[in-house]
């Protein structure tokens, strides 16, 4: 199964956010703009405009208590014994499959009093980078000049799937090459790897996402979006060499504060007429689909409060997308940012095409990606529908296709692979395969229907694949029969299918992994043609625009977000809206009157606990904060840090401006959005009586 | 304006259901099939099966106290003062357009207790039809034979527009020239207007549409889907010829029943490759603007309680017809049904070809239908964006529209306008450009923003109309500019543009009608090619296919709907679903356990009213009741009556086999819902203790 970057609040994977390689170019980075590594942060920019200079061991000391949530967020180790904090929607795909019909975690919270009340979430897997060394050498060293398209992609994916096992068998860690500057430099990063993570603390959905999707990605905000998980070694809690303190203080207007997380994607180095495809077809496209499927299960979900309940982790991460994706199509369509856009890229095409040693190495690149973009349209209906799985909605289709993928593609050397069945992601992905988290069979027919009936209104009821498919049903009958036929839903069933390696797959009648079969050559071929005619010609030529940008702009310049660990920093300030100022935090008592606003009706309807706690709470608590470090959808669950690297908030959002803006970088009003450490401590105090929790946190 | 046919529950206007002449041209209409002309009734039918031949004053009667509301729906006369009983679905758009933020009647209900305290409804019409007179020889004598495409219709318009003028002229009475069978034949139905309706009573919401979205199209049952107006006639009650009186006894399993009212649209001649491209396009299509619609207008309503005031009626519609359609396009993918539609159609022409007569009069048609289809296909986006409005969602556009057009077309000659503006329609489009029902300025912006920026996505920001459209802007920007630019709010301004004639409009500086004009020529265009190219050529071939059916088939053969009124009958009756019988009504008391089983949640909340009365109802009284009449949208608000013409129920609904198996008339699950009269009878009594209206109603 592909390590997918789940869905989350902010702009998600796939969303926008353009410009900052541009913006290097013509003169620099705004003063708090950057997602940047580690291995190269903003030394410069935080002593000029803070007078802050961190020092290696500041930064070794972030970085390993720094957490990356495999299913797509961050998060970090706040004590000794191995406790994470993170978001609660984060959190949420394990809060929601730890969750049965009589144990509703999402609705009622969950607080374990001792270890052993901790619940094991089924399938979560947590990292922590320890390493990281510079690979681009020995990778580009096996695309031979002048080796194009196929054989191009081949060499590259061996030599990344070789040094990935050859670091995994020296070190027992995990291993992955990453990609930077879109293929520009390749880094090796070794990770600690923890499967055995424990539920220890949630607070009810109706305080932690209070406001639901109206409030989402807006400030004003009251959000208590958090949670606690422990990692688990060999049965034991973890002991992490390295964790953050809460601070005693937390933060003020105009501090200086660090976010150390997993920015998921970000393409501010695309091209002009890149963007353009992304503003006129991919992004509609998407966002026909999620709408497609907002309505579909928003549907399921009204039927009774069990269908809610099931749903409603799905319906989140869509409303969650559909919001993230309509903003970042609003940005494109200002004829501003557009202009700007345009003029930026004229200005760096200026000065490669005035230099000839520049025009000679670097020119072709851009006719190189609108090449790539016409394959890309092409190859995009039918590639969604079938290697994107829009036209198999299905939990139980993705059960099946990862069994046979995973028999097909253990059976090649390890260099051969598609790149998440390689060695050194085996082990994430039988995790996932071998997952408890129940599956609810309604649902499944409910999602399957509704994306077959996808399948059929875009290719056609006279498609043979369409016709193989359907086998002679309508969508829904045909959903009914495979959900109700397949015995994938048994874990105990997967495990005997992945036993007996590829002769079971190939022959098995379960009519799930058929269907995977049938679908699986025509999918694959999809793939490999996006891969070797748009993936690999692109990463040559942004390669080679983002060194253009670098020799036209200067050195000083982070690449593109991948959902690897970055460094971000910015100030605690409000901004102005409308005319009128937005301060810099909410307060804890402004939760009681933003619920009688709205008629305390859901999504604004406050849990129990708060409505019987708000005497003792002190209400002048800052809440929720803002401030203008750069950050992304993946981001959810940093910590905020100060100068001393306590922690002094929780990142879980950006604002509407920051969205809406999110192809570049500006603080005129783009904020992120954190939960104040002040506001964790104190509804862990006066709400939940959290005191083990407080002890362990040493406040 | 155009008289538009709004979207009401079961299928809408454009809606699905094909098959039944052509069950009629292979052997006859099943049992209770038909929604029969009153000047062609199924008196065979109705003798044969149920012994029952009424009399044409007893179908006078009925016919005379069925009443068109003419913004989609149907009703009755109940009493001898003008009041006029319908579905609460049908009447909400007036009671929505009644309230304001601090008086919600959709929520509260209302109960006029003497008569000034009814409410004036703002813009809506009652039809009564009186009389109907066929003039398919008139109409078709001005077409020439080889007179094609645009000749010819314009030469059909001419003739229609002036038959309605004269009969107008003639009587005084609203004139329509409706056509039959698709162009087989034009009827001149001769109707009593009424334009002062007021509101007399209204349940809430919460139990006229208990259930909400998940309960729609369902059964069983539980809502009191019913409202009462009154007629007025210079100030003072109306007091109709006929009305109908409340049975005592209602009906019970195996009654015959009958329905006089409006179903909207039925397609049930189209050839199979039009239900094709219904199949793969059209609806498709429908559906994704419906769920684009349905998702926008969610988000706006979420926001806050005042907002979802405004926006639920027109969420329901919009969430009504994505059911319908849906229910329809499942019934479409499903094989058997598309396999039982072609082999009827290859019935037919054979039976066609084997006969030279017939042949070389009909077989052409169904070439000329795909002449017709390929053009519509072309059409149908670009159409759909001007002439259809999908890319102007917003009232104060169509205000705009209409003002201009009502100019231009008023200036012509009646026999060459626009039908929505001949002559005989004129008061009707007066009576909504200056309704007094409350604008919204901030739903405006959020429907005008979203519907432009898919006018963006669909023709892209280099087509020169999208440009100009946008002036320069975003989306949003240039609905905000033109929202808060716009005087069209104001009843009085619109009254004096509308009075300044063409060169007002022509002159006018208001940016909403600067909109309009630079929109009118290429929509005019639009329609006119789908006029000349589609409808005219369509009305010709469909006007030969159901001469070829009725030839090949005998007599017997009802038009499809269109929003005229019918005579439609069936038989009380339960069915089987899922191995388990389905009884043929609920009682009232279920609606309370309907509602804790899911939590009394919304939509699943019963109003306090009923709560507080539980226990002095009658809980084993017939609520809802299933019966096996052929109805369709339009229909909503219908009376049922029994063999003495007394009210036993209100139509409301179809179940949801009526909807996926909509394309057919089938009774072995498709079930006609309705409001039992002891239900109304008793809620009147024990919840709303309206004994002024019981006292009305003779009970």
């Amino acid at each position: 199964m592909k390590v997918e970057v789940r869905i989350l609040r902010f702009w998600k994977s796939l969303a926008l956010g353009l410009t900052v390689s541009v913006a290097v170019m013509t003169g620099g980075v705004q003063a708090d703009e950057g997602m940047w590594l580690f291995t190269d942060p903003p030394l410069r920019q935080l002593k000029a405009h803070y007078g802050f200079e961190p020092g290696p061991r500041w930064l070794e000391h972030l970085q390993q208590s720094a957490v990356r949530f495999n299913n797509g967020g961050s998060g970090s180790f706040v004590s000794a014994d191995g406790l994470v904090m993170t978001n609660h929607h984060v959190g949420l795909d394990s809060i929601h499959k730890l969750s049965r019909p009589d144990r509703n975690l999402v609705e009622t919270g969950f607080l374990a009093r001792t270890r052993d009340q901790e619940l094991r979430a089924p399938d979560l897997e947590l990292n922590v980078l320890l390493s990281v060394e510079d690979v681009t050498d020995r990778v580009d060293s096996t695309v031979q000049p002048g080796m194009e398209g196929e054989a191009a992609e081949k060499a590259r994916r061996a030599a990344i799937n070789q040094i990935e096992q050859e670091s995994l068998k020296a070190t027992g860690l995990r291993s992955d090459v990453v990609t930077l500057f879109r293929g520009g430099q390749y880094h090796l990063y070794r990770s600690k790897r923890y499967t055995d993570v424990r539920l220890v603390f949630a607070p009810e959905k109706d305080i932690a996402f209070f406001g639901g999707d109206p409030d989402n990605f807006e400030f004003p905000r009251y959000n208590l979006d958090m949670c606690f998980f422990r990692a688990y070694e060999d049965g034991r809690p973890a002991r992490p060499e390295h964790f953050l303190r809460f601070s005693k203080d937390g933060c003020r207007e105009g501090d200086l504060v660090l976010v150390a997380g997993h920015p998921g994607r970000t393409n501010r180095l695309d091209t002009l007429r890149h963007v353009e495809v992304t503003r006129d077809l991919f992004l509609p496209e998407q966002l026909d689909l999620l709408r497609r499927r907002e309505v579909n299960l928003g549907v399921y979900a009204s039927r009774s409060p069990e269908n809610l309940r099931q749903a409603s982790d799905a319906l989140f991460g869509i409303q969650n997308s559909r919001k993230a994706r309509q903003g970042a199509l609003q940005g494109l369509q200002e004829p501003e940012i557009m202009a700007t856009k345009a003029e930026r890229e004229r200005d760096l095409l200026r000065a490669v095409q005035a230099d000839p040693r520049l025009a000679s190495r670097f020119a072709m690149a851009w006719d190189q990606v609108d090449r790539t973009l016409e394959v890309a349209r092409e190859l995009h209906e039918p590639l969604t529908l079938l290697e994107g799985g829009a036209a198999f909605d299905s939990r139980l289709f993705r059960l099946a296709r990862t069994l046979l993928r995973l028999a097909e593609e253990s059976d090649k050397p390890n260099s051969e692979r598609l790149r998440e069945f390689s060695e050194a992601n085996r082990e994430s992905v039988l995790l996932a395969l071998f997952s408890e988290a129940p599956i609810h069979p309604d649902l499944e027919v409910a999602r399957l229907a509704d994306s077959l009936s996808l399948l059929l209104e875009r290719r056609g009821p006279k498609d043979p694949l369409v016709q193989a498919i359907l086998a002679g049903h309508s969508p829904r009958r045909r959903a009914l029969e495979l959900v109700q036929g397949t015995r994938l839903a048994d874990v105990a069933v997967r495990r005997a299918l992945h036993q007996g390696g590829l002769s079971a797959v190939r022959e098995s009648r379960d009519p799930m992994i058929e269907l995977a079969r049938l679908v699986d050559g025509p999918s694959r071929e999809l793939r490999r043609r996006h891969d070797v005619e748009v993936e690999e010609p692109q990463r040559q030529a942004y390669g080679l625009i983002a060194r253009a940008s670098k020799e036209v702009g200067g050195t000083e310049v982070y690449p593109d977000a991948t959902f690897t660990l970055r460094l971000a920093f910015g100030q605690v300030r409000g901004y102005e809206e409308a005319g009128r100022e937005v301060p810099w935090f909410t307060p804890m008592g402004g939760t009681f009157q933003h619920a009688e606003e709205h008629d305390s009706l859901p999504p604004f309807r406050l849990p129990a606990s708060w409505l019987e706690k708000r005497s003792r709470m002190r209400l002048d608590t800052p809440f929720n904060t803002v401030s203008t470090a750069d950050i992304i959808g993946g981001n959810s669950g940093s910590p905020l840090v100060d100068r001393s690297g306590e922690v002094v908030g929780l990142v879980f959002d950006g604002n509407l401006a920051s969205l809406v803006l999110g192809h570049a970088y500006t603080d005129q009003q783009a904020r992120a959005v954190s939960l104040d450490s002040r506001a964790i401590l104190e509804a862990l105090r006066s709400v939940y009586e959290a005191t083990e929790l407080l002890g362990e946190l040493g406040r």
